[in-house]
């Protein structure tokens, strides 16, 4: 085995945002070097990396040139550029996830495709090159209202994705290389956590459950383990577990699902890195997703994916109508709550909407911890500076 | 509230050992700017800290000058310049734990003469200000072999402690001022961490055991809870408490004890700091101990202190005959066990019986993870790259 620990060893991450700066706490519990290349000098992951480079994520020469003084390269963003991940690949280098999984997944009708072609269940779909082309298909009623359009590249945080109910909608849309899918009325939202090693060892995480605002259509919690069946909750990790071989993928994959009303499992879509929907592990399971995800990447034995006990998350967005230095209003009374652990990622500026942190609430008892996340969900405020 | 969270706030630390490194862990968590000086270049705290000053922590100056960079300052380590801490709370800086606490606990000779005005129970002693005056009590028969010699100064993992069971045991002490301790026959020696923030919330820890080597008289397990009767450990965790109150301690406080054949419990010395023996908490507690400290000093509501799971800490000490570049060979092999967590320092160089890391194990089932602690302990080998 190769050794990582207290030695030369150098990993290099794509992406110096939060997913970063989580993954940067078990390098440094391991003393594992890192090399970090952001485009933010404010990136969060600044401090606690052995090397922090400025750079454009999408630049094949940055890309390139910071890939070559790595011994193995991940990111924790998808919008990174392939072509020089594909040369340091040819070079030898290792990269995880690879060039060509992340090729896949970083274009919406290629990995809409993908899953056709590998019978991997998903809502019916169809892909255009053009806004004029989709406006046809309507016209023509071969497309018929409501259904969920989606630009192909470069959505991320729900931009990029609309549901559109009427003609109208159509207008609001950007010209753009756009997939048409049948808009499923699911029971629930769930997700998958697999973690795959580069040589093929595979696990999954337990389900868990997006509950969305009643009224509001946004994620408020995400819990773990899921308030489903154990039939629906073994067919979802099936799935997962498929997608992941599919891909091929090593490192972390999260698989969003749907739970119809008939209880079949539609994926979603996929995310090649440590996911929101998994922020849960690090105070809930035996071992998180960042640790894991380095693990995998490094082919080191996989850890135990299940739970010590049941956790929540609720996001920490910013409130609407602030802007500027951010505030975390009453942190120290949600604070005093049990089980509750915030996260603050470390962004100076809040706004409308922005993720500033997650908080984690842990409970033995999945129903109280889901009390108390409502507490702090109703209590802590990120707002600006007066 | 004052806003430490991404705020221009300042924590110092004096010392960048690996107990600054793990409370860099939750500083980061927090977005909490760290101000870190440290006598190496190599200190293991010196990335992952938002400034890091090379100094002596024994010099006046370097001391106070650092102190007036910060608004608050702690400590990871005790031998630090007292005077200066002195001047800097004149000075209305906020220093915890604080300067008189700390002296208390500095000086072995102080330390035991304060349990004894606070009526805090403790093993018989004389305290002796040269090794003359000791050898003549002996000499007088005033005090009888087998005794417990501890120099009053610098004593640290065992260093500075000697059992003295003839005469000639005598010989190998060096000159200086001391104490002389009953030995203590002990059942079990256990600790209990105790969390006291800046305006007076105290909490108390689960008890944890030190299990010891049969041969070999050297800790080899940390294993909470304890296997100790709820008498004794609610015991145990009065009297640590009690001991928290006296020194009016602020921040963790890691209270040493021995379990007396007739159930007594007798404190053997306090660490003013997060403590090896608190190690367990990162994995097993829902607060961690190093989370908390950060808590205790800038008076924010504690965390609760109670185990998710169970939980057992081995060190990870160098092998003897290895002295060089740290290997850490099997390690992979420990990583396959379920609940093992390694903590890996930083130290590039090992030598015989250097702390270089710890070893979590966790498990719902305490004698479980003892099985688990066992193979771990036989597997892991920190030698030297060949």
């Amino acid at each position: 085995m190769i050794n990582y620990f207290s030695s030369d060893f150098k990993l290099g991450i794509l992406g110096g945002g939060q997913l970063g700066k989580m993954m940067l706490y078990e390098t440094r519990k391991y003393d594992i070097q890192t090399y970090v290349l952001d485009p933010s000098d404010d990136a969060p992951s600044k401090i606690a990396c052995n090397y922090f480079e400025k750079g454009d994520l999408m630049d094949y020469d940055t890309v390139y040139n910071f890939g070559k003084k790595v011994d193995v390269l991940t990111f924790e963003i998808e919008t990174v550029n392939i072509n020089a991940l594909k040369q340091l690949e040819k070079e030898g280098k290792k990269v995880y996830p690879s060039a060509d999984t992340l090729e896949k997944i970083q274009n919406k009708g290629r990995q809409k495709f993908f899953y056709k072609d590998q019978q991997i269940p998903t809502a019916a779909f169809q892909k255009f090159s053009t806004l004029q082309e989709l406006k046809k298909q309507v016209d023509n009623g071969e497309i018929t209202f409501p259904f969920v359009w989606k630009s192909t590249q470069g959505g991320y945080d729900g931009n990029g994705v609309a549901v559109i109910r009427k003609p109208e909608d159509l207008t609001t849309l950007p010209d753009t290389e756009c997939i048409a899918e049948d808009m499923i009325h699911f029971k629930n939202e769930l997700a998958v956590i697999v973690v795959r090693s580069a040589s093929g060892e595979i696990k999954s995480y337990p389900v868990v459950e997006m509950e969305f605002h009643p009224e509001a259509n946004q994620v408020e919690y995400v819990i773990c383990p899921a308030r489903v069946s154990d039939r629906v909750a073994q067919k979802a990790r099936a799935v997962a577990k498929q997608v992941s071989e599919a891909f091929q993928h090593v490192g972390i994959l999260a698989v969003e699902m749907f739970q119809t009303q008939t209880d079949d499992i539609l994926v979603n879509e996929v995310a090649p890195r440590p996911h929101n929907s998994g922020h849960y592990s690090i105070e809930a399971s035996y071992t998180n997703q960042f640790e894991q995800h380095i693990r995998a990447i490094l082919d080191l034995p996989l850890g135990a994916t299940d739970s010590k006990v049941g956790g929540i998350m609720v996001n920490l967005v910013g409130a609407e109508g602030h802007t500027g230095n951010v505030i975390y209003e009453d942190i120290d009374t949600i604070m005093q709550m049990n089980g509750v652990t915030p996260h603050i990622y470390g962004k100076k500026e809040t706004r409308p909407f922005r993720k500033m942190g997650h908080v984690t609430i842990v409970h033995e008892n999945i129903s109280e911890a889901r009390k108390i996340a409502e507490k702090v969900k109703n209590t802590i405020k990120v707002i600006s500076k007066p």
